[in-house]
């Protein structure tokens, strides 16, 4: 690994020197950064708003896998990930920390590309880097990212206030990340079988780039905003939309319909998925990390979003007695099932 | 490893199972957390005063060694870790989140001793738990924990406000925790050599506990608002006092005299540290792990610390030109090195 870039030893550089390099390209731009890296804590200033904070745990072997994802987009996509969880409550996202642990496989110039990533995900996204820890792991790489926000009171959108006869809606398109995981799965199991066959992903850019570099959906706040529709409920698709359904009921004590046919899955999803066989359906409902937005809003407001081309009404709120159901195409009646990524099991 | 405790698999409870059944222990005391677990992000109110933010990463074999480390005063120890950061803002810690990474080898009745000690350390500081991510791994344990306090803009205390002139203050004493450390380590290859003779850690209760289950000083901010004295500049000694001394020194563009026969060290500190044939004050210098907090303050605040048993003056601010030294017993002048730890190179 790395055979191809420099290698910058990092026990000479030392965590300080490690820190000091790292954080040279970092530039505060938001205004409610009073003080980032540099002290012990970072000093953030929400005057009168919410402070939202979300955090996540990408490990090596079990979130990614080094053989085929590039260290520049596995930066950029831990912070998506975080970043995901500030948009489905309706925040803005303003602050990250970053945490490394890394193994002694790992040169200077692997870190850069990281960071790299990570930084080019909080430039695009308005967010300041104003912290994290950086140290030494026995075995693999660790990261760790914590996502900071802010929202007035009266913005914030909880999992818990989806309404009977509310319209459940999602963002954007469904299961390619899953489907372009597949691909990538398979493209490594030939290339360790043959390491002369170079990997064929022609054609796939959109479901391996739903995979390897997800952007989460700040536009979809926006444009909710600017839309004057606020949700009634919300949660970012990370583990699959069985599962977010799920929560999103749970938490509001309600059921639900979802409409088999109004899920929004991607041609390329679609036709990639048939081809490993899988059911389109089933990657779009359990395959996750889509890292898409999931709301109720009232019927009201309906007329508002009916021709927004990023947002597609799939079900409704039911009462909690009917159950949470899914109307396949045929017609039948299935109860929806979580069956997301359980991460103490072989999911592979 | 885990002998004695009862075995639930973590697999058949999956990654929700386990955070409804660790989370069910949680309870929210702070006003300040609007919304804990179970959404998004969680929502917190600091309504007018500025946020703090630390983050902190400890990985098996590099931060802990689970061999001598029992799961609970682990989890308390992460917790007090990272307090630490927001105590030495002079602030007031409200919340953290935790997060586990686990490998297979951990039942649930691990990670319940772990939650434990971190739910114990949050109640005995005040803070509420309000969210983590909880993923298997690959390999080794994996705790992430970030703080988040607050303060209002004039209390808050960077490390870069130190003058000339500025007392250097220190509260409890130093080098404890390194001492026991090489006592748990010694005790350790003892007992893998010949694993019928019993850890002899008697009379050792001070330093092991230094070393296992360390106290932030949020006593210390108390007692500095109390005597209404606000310092200049405060870090937490985790490094090391030489390495946090240089921290202040460089980020307020001074330099200082630091007496080495003015540096707190325990009698039972000494004495190990003797036995070890290591300097006490090189082991106060550069062992780490204190979680004192270390502080400048102005002359003028001498007369309502100085009776304080829990703090000590041991040295002052100079200008930057003359340098950071140290003056040793003898009247020698040594410039002050920071040789603490560093989570690239071997420290053992």
């Amino acid at each position: 690994m790395f055979d191809n870039i420099a290698k910058t030893n990092l026990e000479s550089l030392g965590e300080f020197g490690l820190i000091a390099h790292i954080t040279s390209a970092v530039k505060f731009k938001q205004p409610t950064t009073v003080k980032g890296i540099g002290d012990d804590a970072a000093v953030l200033d929400f005057s009168g708003k919410k402070t939202l904070v979300s955090t996540d745990l990408l490990l090596e072997g079990i979130h990614f896998d080094l053989r085929y994802v590039p260290l520049k987009h596995l930066g950029y996509k831990a912070v998506q990930v975080n970043l995901s969880d500030i948009y489905a409550m309706n925040g803005v996202a303003s602050q990250i920390t970053f945490s490394l642990g890394l193994s002694s496989k790992f040169p200077l110039e692997a870190v850069e590309e990281l960071y790299s990533g990570a930084l080019l995900a909080c430039e695009k996204y308005h967010v300041d880097l104003v912290g994290g820890d950086t140290s030494a792991s026995a075995q693999g790489l660790v990261i760790s990212v914590t996502s900071i926000g802010h929202a007035a009171a009266e913005d914030i959108v909880y999992r818990s206030g989806a309404q009977e006869g509310d319209l459940l809606c999602v963002s954007g398109d469904l299961g390619g990340a899953y489907v372009g995981l597949q691909l990538l799965e398979r493209e490594k199991r030939i290339f360790l079988e043959n390491p002369n066959i170079q990997p064929d992903l022609e054609g796939k850019d959109y479901v391996v780039e739903r995979q390897l570099k997800p952007e989460s959906r700040k536009d979809i706040v926006q444009l909710l905003a600017d839309l004057s529709v606020k949700p009634t409920a919300m949660i970012d698709v990370s583990d699959g939309l069985a599962s977010e359904i799920l929560h999103i009921c749970h938490a509001s004590d309600k059921g639900c319909k979802l409409h088999e046919d109004k899920i929004p899955i991607d041609p390329m999803t679609y036709d990639t998925s048939r081809e490993f066989g899988l059911d389109p359906t089933v990657c779009a409902l359990n395959g996750g990390e889509d890292y898409e937005l999931l709301f109720t809003i009232q019927q009201a407001d309906y007329d508002r979003i009916k021709n927004q081309p990023d947002i597609s009404v799939i079900g409704y709120i039911t009462e909690k007695s009917a159950g949470c159901e899914l109307i396949s195409k045929s017609g039948k009646v299935h109860p929806i099932k979580a069956q997301g990524w359980n991460a103490f099991r072989d999911n592979s």
